[in-house]
Parts: structure tokens; C-alpha cells; sequence
């Protein structure tokens, strides 16, 4: 993960917001709302300086909302809706005591408080970050091991503090790992990542200050050195004015004459091709859907990535503690960019802002954390008629709905992509920079990749979780996770030729994980037995194609195993319950498990057609090159959520043909190409 | 497969080609060399009706062909051309003769001919495929089948040949098995798959008439019973004229206001950023890419799909013989779509015609077989820096290079697609109409899923083989295949956490297939290592990602497996030898094996820094869904391939930035989208 101070926005109290009487149960906490919470947590600690690490939506009573949601659509008279409720964690500043707060905004009462046990480390703190560095820089130790780095006047040395991680060794209490890169004076964009130093403060913020500094092995062991005087090496920079630009590359439009296909209502219900959902957006998941319909049938409670982990394979201290969660030790919220029109997509794009609060407790506009927009998917089905040689032809329009995460030099592009088939994926782009190491020159090691002269990118891998609350087709009705397998015949009387293949079906029964099985096209999907296809009487079905990926290559033994609990099987299911989002920990910042998605699963529910809860695991194993650096191309991985038998056709058989009416394509003629089209038989 | 006769197109000899002084060694067969190589042919058989499968280039010996292009590169002077060879598979009309000739076009002389053994049959001839259809149609034993239908007058019989595939049962003859199906009368495109019937005649295009009728099993298992009165069912029509189209979705235009960034020369070398390389297009392969260059250094020597299989997972009989060679018994090339402006891509669009030739050896101009666009591709790269908030975005321009193909119920999108870090991916989407069969009502079987009333779509897998000869960064240095396996290191001294994981790599060195492995992130990659990085030292490799797909599900004691020599293996890696193109064997039409790759494998070659080639495998294991009916819509499978240690840095980094003042995206306003934007906070 590393740490970035992404949230720093101007804090907002002017837009008082006017639809406090209407406010659905998703809607989330208003600038009012985060205020109301943070005076009523203010007053019980009278005096008392506090950091508020989230002021964010409690998530409303999921019996009660079902019965909400189904008169909701259902024309009936709505029960009253659950009390708003906000859920916000915050220390005692200066001091290990966290606390949460259950703040009833309805009420204007704190409902519940709970003092944390000393193990459990809150999310970062932003405002705290910006004190670390400046705190390393100013500590004089630090300054010792600078000058011996005997570096020339035009150079200058840059901390970048990261969560500490856990080894169990002394290791209890909240702390920094601050990497230390060289840079050029004068060049705050220059990339320091490709001249890393090999000493490493570590930072107790609660003594607000440098407990020790650690040397970093520079060779392919353990041994480690006193700084030396500093080399330079050539630079690398990614900056375009550091880079003469290709010159050839001609501009491209998305138009949109009459506009998006889609809307969004002043309460963030987003209608778009049959597609209905209601979006939120918090510090930690970023977007969230809820109440996702199609044409009319509810097929998902709630969907939003659970936690990512990024475990580092170099097994030399202090790498052997880095292991970022982005979500749970930094937030997905917190770290999202501010996007820009026409440089993060093409065409008609809306924007959503977030609303978080800052350290403080006041509320913190985070300005356009999603954007939305349409894209072409390219052809969305064809047949041409070979008798008739008639072609009938669609496009795929998809939607997508998107977050860029900055976390320090990583960059992670998060997008929910709906089309017109009832599909949906959730797409992870990995880019930005890799985290890296000096290394002696001349060293090969097989745990990372020199991508730079003395630079080291170790191995990683990169594991995600995507939470799905299904709802298919009902809010009431269970659903069940099958698998379903091919499995050739036997060579028999029954299959006397030996081609034939049966797909054989298998429903989960208790919670647990499931692992993909690519040699048996081993598949999972979320089903509805109570609800059967008119035509050929199989449950309706959400199938999930997700990419296998190596489970997490920690040691069982480990902390990094101990602490990803989600990241040894591509699935798992549980069964609901409330105050179960996060499977790797509500607390994940230098966590020691226990408290994620291994202790659900060790209830032994029964999931058969029950409420339940499907996690999806699928990332990278990056075994860097050197052209990922200095900024790596985009890595893409993809989930998708493909309907089975739920419609009783085609679900995008009505999207108008595809024609030259609609779609404007121009022909390139022989002179626009020199002699394009060209050699003409 | 089935047949379609989508080659239909006017002969054309009226364009005469005027560069054949300066032709160069890969360019396609011209019209003047067909008519040429037609003509030396019939004049071996004066007065002998002949039936031309193809005439098509002879690929040029590749030894001379690297000096060629070594030169051609290098600016020294080039050698001699090889000679313009042309290589005809026909038959005598009429007859089971199926020869080859290779026609000398330089000395205007056949060098070489061969007569087939008769085990061998040609692929599928569109002309005769039309008098089949004709002389089933008119068959008085069908005549009397139909008439048990006791059709009403509103309803006709469709007939669909398809290769009859091999089951070692009195098929060494070449024969024809056509499927029935009802449609409405005056209807050519409503979608007579909705409607299949349970007989089926089988014809010999020797004696040129139906040998018998075959009676199809319309239950669970093998009993067939005699043909009863039709029962018509609902319709499942795909024309737009009976679908009521969704009315909400708005036009999207791609502009390109200075035109394309490719260029196209008369002899059609593609240019496009940083990448050059020649096309071509066959009856057999369609698009072939050769001599594929990137900034000046050679990457591929040739790129081609080798071949596809398909078989079908129903052990009924005539089904246990359903198995499709798209390229082998059809031609990717032979049935290439026309495609349209504006219907098949977005943007500006250039077209290549290819040449085929017909049943007479007339040249065929095959229009718009190809079609070349630039497309958006997302984001390409991006980082913010926190500290300053400055973001560096690129976005990935993408050329598409793509043809489809219907074969007769199917089709499919292939798609060549660069991108500016000096990747490419191969993209296959399968749509079209599911092969369907008439099936009793209340009857489910796991073989296949009821997609219709009394319409069955069985299980069967899509194996595809793309070609590799590589070239990587030097026509003449060795290859060699590695993979790269993700070991956990024992928790021990060096690994004291647990958390070290180590990439290790193996060089292949022997001709064969090899598996993936999902759980090591086992990749494979093609190596130069005679090239070394200068930062790193690593050699210079491609890698493949290729999703895993279930191999062959045949047994290995069946003709299917037997046929489908490469379908057992994600990779297969082979040495170089001449006239080692296509996988599956040339003449894969009710084939047996043992002229494949199999063959190939077993000389035991070693393939370590050799000329070598490799062979991905990849595809869908497809399990029929009622969403998949009456045309699917696409489903997507890609192979990656990207550079490793090939560069210094990222290739992509000097593409220009992402801007609005170049993309002139549009904020979506709320009065724009009904609130969109909406829930300001």
C-alpha cells in the first residue's frame, strides 16, 4: 500500500444539505449528518482532542431494509425506514485508544460506543502522515545517515512512510515504516522510486517520534551495510516533459450527439438499458452498489470490493512485513483521485463526488471519486443468414462506473461495466509505479527484477476481494453457490464413440472456500432453486467467471497468511450476517487474523438456499519486467457476472441493429492512408 | 463448422494487377498468378472437369526468406526472390482424386504434383455444398420424410449440410450429413434452428445423391422413432423487424477529425506506431501477419490462427460424429463476412479484399474481408503523485485488425490488436446461433440445455490453435520456450517469516505440449537469449498469457481425440520444418490423425535456441445457456502477448498525454441526465 495524503480537499460545510426528510436508508451520511456525529462524539470526551479516522454510513438493518425494498418496489406503503445511523471510529489523540461510536442521527444519540482492544490499529490518517515526514526529515538521526550519503548540492532525500505490517516481533504498537528515496532539488515530480535508499526510519506516532532506523540488505541476503556515499544513476523519468512524445498518434472523439443513455437521480438511483441501482460511496469500499435490478427483478443487495491485499515476496527485513490492504490500513475512498474530464475517459461523463471527513471530523468533499460513462464494447452479437446472406448485427454499450486509486506509487483502476446482455464485470487495471529496493549492482535474485541500474521491484501479488449480497430475482427467497463441472463420459453403450460429455452440477452446503478447477471448466454460480425457467425449468442463475490466480505464497506459518485470510480460494461463501464486510478484518492495519473471513466460515453455516454471501478472490501474480517501470502499462483482470438461465433469451436481442445511420464510421479512402486499402488484388 | 457459401461473391478478372515486376515473396497470389496457375493445372487434364479446393501462395522457404528480409532491413542488397510458388489442392470433378499441384509461377511450370490416398478428402467446396442442398431438397426419400411432418402449408424444410466427421464406421468415402430444419415459408431469415428436425439424409457428392436417412434420437438416450406430424412451436425470431427494440439507447460516434495514425502501402505493409508488418489472407487462415517488426527490431516471423476445432459433447448418433476443423474443412478465409461501414466497427475504417478462387479456379475477390480501425483502449498508464497531486495519464490507443466468419450457424470475431507498449493480443469472440437438435418435451439431459421448446443445444468446446514463429530481435538467432513458475521458499534462515517467494524458470527443450498451471502462475514466454538486456541482463523475451481451457473431453480412444491433435495442450512447441502450418493435419476433413502436430512432436527435435514454433491453445468450453438463443451474445477469449526484458522501459512512455483539449470529453450537466451528477452531498 504505502500511504498517500489523497483526501486533502477543502473541507466543506457550506452545502448544507435540503432532502434530510426523504433521505433513503443508502443514502450516504450528508455534510449535516457528519457533523451531528461528530459533535455528539465530541461530547463525550469533553476537552479531549480526537482523530477521527471515518465518519461513515452504518449499514442499515438488512431485515429491515428487505421489507423496505420490497414495498419499495413493490407500490406498497414503505414501512418506516431503519434510524440513520453512522459508524465512527477515532482515537484519543496522541494515545493508542481507539474507540467506535454508534452515533443515531435520528435520535441525535450516540447508540453504542466500544473501546478497541490494544492490538486493533485504526486506518491511516492522513493529516498524521504529513506530520510523519516532516518529523523524519527534522529527526537528526535521520540527518546522520543523510550526510553520509554525501550527497551534491542538487539532490535531496524524500520519506515515504508505509503501514509497518506485522512479524510478531515487538511489533504491538502502532507504527511507521518510512523508505527513503533520492531525488532531484527543485523536481517534486521527478521519480524518486528509481533511486531507493537503503536506510529506514521507523516512526512511533503516538511518542511522535523515530524509534530506531533499520539498514536495508542491499546484496541478495540478509547482510547489511553502513550508508556509503551515494551514486547517482541515470534517471527515469515518466514526466512528459522529461519525454520526447511519439508524434504519430492521432486524436480520437467519443461523440454523443444526443447525449448519455443514462441517468442519475438527485439521489443517486442510476437508470441506464433496463439497469437500476442506487450508488454510495464510503472512506473505505469507494463505490457501492446497492439494490441492483435489471428490467424489473432485483438480482443484487449489495456489491463492492471487500479488501485488496498486496503481499511482497522479498524475504529480507523490513521487506519481510510489507503487506499492504488498501482498503482496510488505507481506505479505497480515502485514496481516490480527483478525475479529470478528458483525461480518464472518453465522451458524455458524469461525475459523483464522496463525502468523507478529515481528521478532524469535518466533512471533506472528495470531488469527482467516480465518474460514469458509456463506452463501446464492440460487436455485442451477429449472424449473418449464409442463404440470405443477410447480417444482422448489434454493439455492446456498456456502462462503466469508475475509481482510480492512488496508493503511494501504486495506481488501481476499479470499474463496475454493465452491457445490455444483464452482464456485469469488475474490472481491475493495475498501473503506476512499482515499489522498490537499492540493490547492489551486479546482483540477479530470483524473489524480484532489477528494472533500473541499482533499483530492485520484488515479486508481489496482488489479491482482491469482490463481495456479492445476492438477491435473484427475489428479496426473500434464498439463493445457493452451485459449481457445475464437464466430465467426459465413460466410453460405453451410453457413449459408444467416446465424444460425449455431461456438465454435472454440485450446490455448496456449508460455508467455506471453494477453489477453481480450470481441467473440469469448474464454474460457480449464485442460483435461485425457488425460482425455475418457464422454458427449460432450471434455477435462475448468476454465473461468476472469474480468472483463477495463485493462491496467497506465504507461508502457512506466516503473518502475511495469518492476516489475508480470503487469499488462499478464489470463492467463498457465507452466510449473512451483520457487520460482515470486510473478509480480511475490520481492523487491518498491522492485523494478526482472526477476525476476518476464516472466523465466519468456522460457524459452519448452512448456506443452502439461504441469505447468503459470495467472495470472489482473483488478482495478479507480478513478477515485475523491467517495462512496468518507470510507470507500468495497465495490468488488466476481469469478473464477470453472467445471467444462466435467468431470462428465457437473449437479454440484449432488442438493442437496435447496428447501422451506418447510427453510427457515422468513415472509410478510410486510399489517399487518407498512403495507399490505405491498399493492394488492391 | 457446417458450410457456408459466403464466397459468393462476382468473380473478377477485370483488375489486372500491375506490380507483378516488383511482387514481393509474401504477397498474395494476384489474379493474373491464379489464372495462371489454373490454366498450367488444366493443362495436365485436357478435357477433365476439375474442381479447385484453393490456389493460394506456397510460403516461400523460409531460409531464403530470412536472408531476404535480413537485407531488406539492413539495406544491403537483396538477394533473389524465391519463386513465385502457387499450391492447388482439386479434384477430378466427380471423382475421389484429390491431387495437389505447386505451379512454378516465376517459370511458369507445375514443379510438382501428388495424388492423395483416398483417406484424404479436400475441404468443403461452396458450389457443391448449393447442389446438395438442391438435390436433398429434391430427393423422393426425403419427399416421403416430409410428408410425415404433414406440414401445414405456411411451413418448409431447410436443409444444412455439414462434414460428416469420423467415427471409423463404412465413412472413408467422403460424405455429407445434413441437418433438417423447419421454417416459415416467405421467412429466409427467421431462424429455423428454433425449429430442428429428427431426420437427417446423408449424401455422397461422388454418386451424387443421399445414401440413406438417418433417424435421430429425440429422447434421452439412443432410441429413435419413426418421423411424426410437426408440432410447431413458439418462434425465436432474431431479425430486428420482429424484435421490439429497446428505445433508450443514444447514438455514439468514434471521430477521428485528422484521420487515421495507420498507414497502408500499396503492397500492404501496415505501419502504426512503431510497429510495421506485412498482411496477407488465405482460403484457409484468413489473415496472416508477416515479418512483424517493432521500432525497427523484428518480433514475428509469420502469426496465423492454425486452427479451430469444435466438438460436440452429445453421444447420440449422427451427433458422436459432430466435430468441426473451421479452418481445415471450411477456410477461415472461405468464409470471411463482407463487413460493413459503420455495422462492424467504429471510427475510420480501411478494408482489405482478399483473393480467393472459386470451384472453377476463377479468381473470387473476397470484399472487405479485413477490416482495420483504431480503437480506444482505456487508460494506458497512469500515476499521481500524492505529494503534489500532479497525475500523468495516457490513454491506450489499440489497432484492431479483424475479420469474421460465419460458419453456418456460428460466428466468429478474430481480432489481431496491437497497443502502443508493444503488446498484441489475439481476441476471439464466438456469436451467432447455437447448433441446436429437436428434443422431446419434458425431457432434460446433461449433455445439453433446452434453449427453446423441444430445441436442444448440446455441449462442446471451441479449441483454437494460434501459430508462432518468432523472430525476436533477430531473423537468425535461436528461440527458446521457458516458463516461469511462483515457488514459496521454505520458512527457514533466509525466508525467516515466511513471506519469500521466488520466480523460477525452465527452458523447454524438447518438441511437445505442455500444460498450464494455474496454482505456480506458471507462464510461459519465448526467449532470444542471445539478446540481453543491457540494464538487467535478462534475455529478451514475449511473453504468452493464455486463459486456460479445458482440454479435449474426448476420449482418448475416440476419433475425436484422434483428430484434434492439439487440443490436449494450452502450448505445444515444435522446431521449424517446412509445410508445418496447420495443427490439426492439412486435410482435417473426416480426418483420422497422424498428420498433425502429434507427428511433428514425436521426432523427439530439440527446440533449445532453435527455430522454433509455437503453438497456443485456447478457447471455451461452452455449456449452453437460454440466454445464448436465438444468437448469443459474444463471449470473449483472449491471448496476450507482451514484452519481457525486451526493452529498457516502459515502450507506452512516450505516448503523449491524455488531455481534454485532445479528447473533448463532455461533462455530463444534470439538467443533461435528469439529475445526473445528482446528489450533490
Amino acid at each position: 500500500m504505502g500511504l498517500s495524503r489523497g483526501s486533502q480537499s477543502q473541507s466543506v460545510t457550506e452545502r448544507a444539505v435540503s432532502v434530510d426528510m426523504a433521505v433513503h436508508p443508502f443514502a450516504d451520511l450528508s455534510v449535516s449528518e457528519i457533523d451531528q456525529a461528530r459533535r455528539l462524539i465530541q461530547s463525550l470526551h469533553p476537552n479531549v482532542l480526537l482523530s477521527f479516522k471515518a465518519i461513515t454510513l452504518e449499514e442499515p438493518n438488512k431485515q429491515h431494509m428487505l421489507d423496505y425494498l420490497e414495498a419499495e418496489h413493490g407500490g406498497a406503503a414503505k414501512p418506516n425506514p431503519p434510524p440513520r445511523m453512522a459508524y465512527c471510529p477515532y482515537y484519543l489523540r496522541g494515545t493508542t485508544d481507539l474507540r467506535t461510536a454508534w452515533v443515531n442521527l435520528t435520535k441525535g444519540t450516540v447508540a453504542k460506543t466500544e473501546k478497541l482492544d490494544p492490538e486493533f490499529h485504526g486506518n491511516v490518517d492522513f493529516a498524521e502522515v504529513v506530520e510523519v515526514e516532516q518529523v523524519v526529515m527534522q529527526d537528526p538521526a535521520v540527518h546522520a545517515e543523510i550526510a553520509k550519503l554525501e550527497l551534491p548540492d542538487h539532490l535531496e532525500v524524500i520519506p515515504e512512510p508505509w503501514g509497518f505490517g506485522s512479524d510478531g516481533v515487538d511489533d504491538a504498537r502502532r507504527l511507521y515504516q518510512i523508505y527513503m528515496f533520492v531525488r532531484e532539488k527543485g523536481k517534486p515530480d521527478y521519480n524518486h522510486y528509481a533511486h531507493p535508499l537503503s536506510f529506514s526510519p521507523v516512526f512511533d506516532p503516538v511518542l511522535g517520534r523515530i524509534i530506531r532506523i533499520e539498514q536495508i540488505p542491499t546484496g541478495a541476503g540478509h547482510e547489511t551495510k553502513d550508508v556509503e556515499p551515494f551514486k547517482m544513476t541515470p534517471s527515469n523519468e515518466y514526466v512528459p516533459e522529461e519525454v520526447t512524445p511519439r508524434g504519430d498518434l492521432k486524436p480520437l472523439h467519443v461523440a454523443q450527439p444526443e447525449g448519455p443513455s443514462f441517468s442519475i437521480s438527485q439521489d443517486r438511483v442510476l437508470r441506464w438499458q433496463k439497469w437500476q441501482m442506487r450508488l454510495s460511496f464510503n472512506y473505505r469500499e469507494g463505490l457501492v452498489l446497492r439494490d441492483v435490478r435489471y428490467d424489473g427483478k432485483p438480482l443484487f443487495y449489495r456489491v463492492s470490493l471487500s479488501e485488496m491485499t498486496v503481499p511482497y515476496g522479498d524475504p529480507r527485513s523490513p521487506y519481510h512485513r510489507k503487506m499492504a490492504f488498501d482498503l482496510g490500513d488505507v481506505g479505497a475512498g480515502m485514496v481516490a483521485n480527483n478525475l479529470s474530464l478528458g483525461c480518464d475517459c472518453l465522451g458524455h461523463i458524469a461525475y459523483l463526488d464522496g463525502l468523507l471527513c478529515d481528521r478532524e471530523g469535518t466533512p471533506v468533499r472528495k470531488e469527482n471519486a467516480v465518474c460514469i460513462h458509456e463506452q463501446d464494447g464492440g460487436i455485442g452479437w451477429k449472424h449473418s443468414n449464409y442463404r440470405t446472406e443477410r447480417a444482422c448485427v448489434t454493439r455492446k454499450r456498456e456502462l462503466v462506473l469508475q475509481s482510480i486509486l492512488t496508493v503511494s506509487n501504486y495506481e488501481y483502476i476499479l470499474a463496475f461495466v454493465f452491457n445490455q446482455a444483464a452482464e456485469f464485470e469488475y474490472e481491475v487495471r493495475a498501473t503506476g509505479i512499482l515499489s522498490t529496493a537499492a540493490i547492489d549492482e551486479g546482483i540477479t535474485v530470483d524473489y524480484g527484477t532489477v528494472v533500473h541500474p541499482g533499483v530492485l521491484a520484488a515479486h508481489h501479488q496482488h489479491i482482491l476481494s469482490l463481495r456479492i449480497d445476492p438477491a435473484l430475482g427475489s428479496y426473500r427467497q434464498g439463493n445457493r453457490l452451485t459449481y457445475t463441472e464437464a466430465h467426459a463420459m465413460a466410453m460405453d453403450s451410453e457413449n459408444p464413440f467416446g465424444n460425449g460429455y455431461r456438465a454435472i452440477s454440485t450446490p455448496v452446503k456449508l460455508a467455506g472456500g471453494l477453489d477453481l478447477d480450470t481441467s473440469k471448466s469448474r464454474t460457480f454460480a449464485i442460483q435461485n432453486v425457488g425460482m425455475k425457467n418457464p422454458i427449460n425449468s432450471l434455477p435462475a442463475s448468476y454465473k461468476i467467471q472469474v480468472p483463477p490466480v495463485q493462491p496467497l505464497l506465504a507461508h502457512p506459518d506466516s503473518f502475511h497468511y495469518r492476516r489475508a485470510e480470503f487469499a488462499d480460494h478464489s470463492i467463498y461463501v457465507t452466510k449473512y450476517a451483520d457487520d460482515e464486510l470486510f473478509c480480511g478484518g475490520k481492523f487491518t492495519n498491522q492485523s494478526r487474523g482472526g477476525t476476518g473471513i476464516k472466523n465466519w466460515v468456522s460457524r459452519g453455516d448452512n448456506v443452502l438456499d439461504e441469505d447468503i454471501v459470495v467472495w470472489v478472490q482473483f488478482g495478479l501474480n507480478h513478477i515485475p519486467r523491467i517495462e512496468d517501470f518507470p510507470v507500468m502499462p495497465c495490468e488488466t483482470v476481469k469478473v464477470h457476472l453472467k445471467p444462466v438461465n435467468f431470462f428465457t433469451r437473449n437479454p440484449a436481442l432488442d438493442v437496435p441493429p447496428s447501422s451506418q445511420h447510427a453510427n457515422r464510421s468513415v472509410l478510410v479512402s486510399q489517399d487518407a492512408a498512403n495507399g490505405c486499402c491498399g493492394g488492391k488484388l
